[in-house]
């Protein structure tokens, strides 16, 4: 940690801040610059409270050199984690690809969805049986049924089932149906529900927050993995920023830096990464390039009826391209796409 | 609804457009330009699936016409809806004043803190109790023990108690203990918790995500006023930017804004919506001058001590002399600030 | 400058790092911390390229200590610095309000504007003849024409002239006219016109960007300042965000940062800020109780017929308003608003 | 042209705004919505002023149909543009491979960077002579010296040369000595230099600025084509944002968004872009797999001591394995790469 005192910092400020730092723990190395004192406090510096300093009479800034998370990070495991969950396999050469409907409608939609993906040579199934919608008059999911729709479409497909989660009281029974459970952008800051699924035996996929910095992300990891759920997958979904052309802005970049940074795998979100039907293509072959570790993908019978999302749903066809063009990137990078 | 149609698109997708628009039970106007064909769709256009019309052959975008929320509108309810929790007030030039430590820590500190922010003229005391950390190695408070500090504070001082709740689990709990239920910013989207606090018979203050639109929030807010609870305060504490020197950007123009959509009061938190101690004088006198109707302000004993949040905490001394600063704007503005 | 080293980082890379810093005539202070080298480079560290040091072997991270501007500095000049351009004053307790149109449009609208805005207490006159527009299909000003125009309304109404710059080779020919050379923010980091007004006689109002940090905004200051012209005046004018309800996100709390960091006086732009005339005047008073400097406030006779930016101009009667509004603000504080 | 007016508007405010529409020469079509009405004004609605409605009584807002930039739009020319200046080729299966050092700071340093991008496959050199820095302080560049440093590098290599004006005073001379015009990112609202190049007969790239939505890139580019240059390249190099790991935010949707809409080639910029070296070659081979027509990329001999922009900029071992990289996914999507 480094601590910044301001120039007309009184010698008496300095002395507090060294007391305060080693009354924490940590030693006190003091820097005398030529226009500031800069002191640099070692140990451990993951303290309760210890930004507080930034408080204290003198302090102009506070800097921390270390990551806040542990388990997360490549310096506590060094090899890239790789999830499996059935048929579904996300890292170390493979590039799983989860698709399927944003919401379970039917079993005819679900069925037909299933089939097609599969057929275009997806790993997983995705599909929202518990929706977090934006307006309470939206639809809201098919719930329980739903979950029952999802099972039986693994028994006819054999595709591993990802499905999200958005309560600490739904763990346990999303756990009985579903292969991996999905924590969404909405609710990766929600510490409750990331406790409950780091104790259950299930992967998890957990989404970026449409403003969450890439160490509070890792940080929410951290949660689940210090429950003891070591099965996680990170996923990049879009940030909020200024652009209004897309829904949101897909940083392709958080794969190298995430991988340089973490062993967990990343898979991108090109869907709501965009929200827009026909970007999505190009934005998944672009994953792949990027050395992306799996990919979901929305995808619907008929797109323009569907009850969310239809605005950046593939309809299968669409999908099978997609897939096509993916497969292109994945052999030039000497990777597994999806069910290879 | 417009829908605005691409150039190149053929006579047939205008077609089907219309029939779709007019399936949903809206009636299509049709108006051909020199360049484009609009369609506006008029009726109830806050209806499921409906933007899937953006994936439909020709469309080029879809525009939403009505606000997407309802209840929360002054088209709904005209006159400004005042909160009353206790000793708190807020609405109608009642500018309420909440003010306190990010965490319950200790009797000696709260209690100290209440008598304070009372004397200084606070309406109501705030204090976390269950607290959403970023990191799992952050203090994560006092729990129930917490809340009967806060009790027994309201008892000493009559000060109303605002404390956060972070699962729908808690509602009744924290709503035995408390006078108004905080939904923090990363729960904004927690849609359970936000439905448990609507069947709540305790007022709620909302804080904005730092990535929403004011749409979405005043749809947060929608789903506590249809589950039935009327009391809600929204609370704006800045919003996620490139800026870095503050740790969010406080948007004051929200309270204007804000104000001729919505019939719910606007408080603003000058503490997150800085990040920093020096900050924070300035913007509480500011936000009254934008006609904000109420404050709400994080106050601690020894701020540089703080378990969380001290480098924005004001310590007695300057909460007193941002209230002095604060009762001459509000007295330019002819309203009255906090117990006045 | 503070290098962070890789946890990896070898002990030649760590060597390399110390001969490079010491190359470039500062000393490297080595701490040897728990997890990781860090090594604080003391000494001048504005200097070209030693940022690239991250990319030397080992590196993570490389972080400044010092500001990277100086005259433009608290520690180069203490006390506030006032600026005064004819009858506008701004800076040391006097709130400094410019009016007026967007564009010059005509000798009549100019007039009527002029003594509009006197009359309600304006201290000097804003209006642009050269526009930077958006679009090649937009009004672009009346050019000299303009500025005539501009000098005949200060000859009536003793109004100082603030007006726009956008071209290096303009700037003898608008300073022979105006009173305040205006930097539009779409030209703040165009150097070459930042160092022509740097050797103008004329004052000089330094708009934000829309995506500038602050200190590159300094930065952009401390060209004009570094070209021998000292009478510079920042203005915030929003920055870009997410926000669509507002043009821009106005961040008042500006004011206190720069006024910690900077000696030159700090205006507000409410007009370009919001983009809704609705949301200006409690914008203004906001920024008047924050501490601001000043304002610039769009006005014009009809904005419904201007040919610029007329859904952000107050018409006279609201301008008069506005500031009746914004004296009760400026006595609350105990400043002088406008031509008091 | 949609205006929303206000649920409380006026029957008078209605005929207001249709006479004002058509005072303008468009045509006012009056759709009654269940609860608002809206007006759909046909016609050309690039008219100055016309935005100026929102501020007309009982509008709640005013909405554009057609994109503001004409000549920069698939509708009016359909088949993609491809740029030809000297040995680069951009666009139409083309990608265009632009790559040296920042700045050219000597001899020797250019003609090491030259020879190396060229036989890692380069099909043009960049490099800046006059450079637009944040700092007074920085390096400002070799400025002629160093235009005929590139121009000697041509001649040894048969490279063309890409370098960047920030002057509308500089292009003549610029055009001399380069084959195309770089317009900088800061300064793609320079309207005065935009219409300069406008009227160069060298081929142009212009950079996005960091908070410029796409609507302001391509009525920046309408400028250089409404002054009679067609051969302009557009250059996404990343966008402000709240990720502060990467030094701008690189949107590859941008490339099949822009692909959607303009005719212009697109090309990218990875070393801006991302701001790390570790993250170029990945986002290089993302962006041919997302489409792009070219890419911009920084090498240094020794980045370590680049006078400007080292932390970004590859070695040429770096580039060379970059190149073979994107070669793979060039030839996965069937397009030739740089000299190829």
């Amino acid at each position: 940690m480094i601590i910044v005192m301001k120039k007309s910092a009184a010698e008496q400020d300095i002395e507090t801040v060294i007391q305060d730092v080693e009354a924490r723990g940590l030693k006190a190395n003091v820097i005398r610059g030529t226009e500031r004192t800069v002191i640099a406090a070692v140990g451990e510096e993951r303290i309760a409270g210890i930004t507080a300093l930034e408080s204290a009479p003198g302090v102009d800034e506070v800097m921390s050199v270390l990551a806040p998370y542990k388990m997360a990070s490549r310096e506590w495991k060094d090899e890239q984690s790789v999830v499996r969950a059935g048929s579904l396999i996300v890292g170390n050469g493979h590039i799983g690809v989860i698709a399927g409907p944003c919401s379970v409608e039917s079993e005819e939609q679900l069925v037909a969805s299933a089939q097609a993906v599969k057929n275009a040579g997806a790993s997983a199934l995705r599909g929202g049986a518990f929706k977090p919608r934006t307006s309470p008059y939206s639809f809201q999911g098919m719930k329980e049924e739903g979950l029952k729709l999802l099972a039986a479409a693994r028994e006819e497909t054999g595709l591993a089932i990802v499905t999200e989660v958005v309560s600490p009281d739904d763990v346990e029974l999303v756990s009985e149906y579903a292969d991996v459970l999905q924590i969404g952008a909405r609710n990766m800051q929600n510490y409750r529900l990331l406790e409950a699924v780091g104790k259950s035996p299930r992967a998890v996929l957990l989404k970026r927050g449409p403003s969450a910095t890439i160490d509070e992300w890792l940080l929410a990891a951290e949660y689940i993995l210090d429950g003891g759920n070591l099965d996680v997958m990170l996923c990049e979904r879009g940030i909020r920023t200024f652009e209004s052309h897309t829904r949101f802005t897909l940083p392709l970049a958080t794969v190298a830096y995430a991988q340089e940074r973490t062993h967990l795998p990343v898979v991108i979100d090109p869907s709501h990464g965009t929200g827009h039907t026909s970007l999505v293509p190009s934005m998944a072959r672009a994953s792949i390039a990027a050395g992306a570790d799996g990919l979901i993908i929305e995808v619907h019978p008929d797109p323009g009826k569907a009850l969310s999302d239809g605005y950046q749903s593939l309809n299968f066809e669409q999908f099978e391209e997609t897939m096509a063009g993916c497969r292109k990137i994945a052999n030039a990078v000497e990777r597994k796409l999806g069910s290879e």
